[in-house]
């Protein structure tokens, strides 16, 4: 089958938000074997003015939230960016997991030059098609969240390889 | 026009190692203007079993040039792996660039169902579907390495933001 706008998001973003909550899985166990507080991962930065773990979790949340909103025209949810336990991200990803769920593909399909608009930073939007929105936007952001949450763990010494980044728990 | 799995794979791979390459720039006029031997970048490890910035830098070079190769069926060139400096590893971004404006667009499309068997580890291949090896293995290892060099670069004190990852150098 031709790939389509929703075969070319929907399974990536599912695909690689469950191997997110399976490096947290990781992340949370190594704490509780080494006996440390999980916090010192949640609240970890890999530099004093880089997003801590519990911010990359959220804003790759919303990377694919608010880029299958856009592109589909199907109205998001609105999450509160309060999660401060390894849980609380945990269940910020299956939530948006079953958000993404119930959007129809055919939402997304035919939408490549489509016009979306979207905020870039405080006070400015910035608008691009459809499909060059879906490319050179919402997923690199995305994949720049998930990897950053990994290089967080990895840096911490939790045990994580390629694999549990591109297939998590299978 | 409707979006092929040409259009869902070269401009990505083209855009990201051009701002790759534009994050290499920023970390070596970092370098420079702290004076410090630029080498010390190029080596280091976010941990001491993860690979260094060199090594994200071939990676994400072959990611992209292998994910295309084997989608398209078009030979690729095989490269050393045994850039040192920061002036090789753009080299090495620019030969990439280059052989990828080779690969005509239509060996790449209605490719969504071909088999492609590719080396896992050293002693197994895996066999995936043409779309699902573009979005389940080439992109997310090609924006993993990406984001790791970034990351490296970053917690070295690398003044780069998010547009330097999704803009590079415009």
């Amino acid at each position: 089958m031709a790939i389509s706008m929703s075969s070319a998001s929907l399974p990536i973003f599912r695909t690689m938000l469950a191997n997110l909550s399976h490096l947290l899985d990781k992340g949370l166990a190594h704490a509780q074997a080494r006996k440390f507080d999980p916090q010192v991962l949640v609240t970890y930065r890999l530099a004093p003015d880089m997003l801590p773990l519990s911010r990359q979790i959220q804003i790759a949340c919303d990377a694919a939230k608010n880029g299958v909103a856009r592109i589909s025209g199907v109205e998001a949810p609105k999450f509160e960016d309060n999660e401060t336990t390894f849980d609380e991200l945990r269940a910020r990803i299956a939530k948006t997991l079953a958000w993404l769920e119930t959007v129809p593909a055919d939402k997304l399909d035919g939408t490549e030059d489509k016009d979306i608009t979207f905020p870039v930073g405080r006070d400015a939007t910035r608008t691009m098609k459809g499909e060059a929105y879906l490319k050179h936007w919402a997923l690199p952001n995305f994949f720049f969240h998930v990897t950053t949450a990994y290089a967080i763990l990895r840096h911490n010494g939790v045990e994580l390889g390629k694999a549990d980044y591109l297939a998590g728990a299978k």
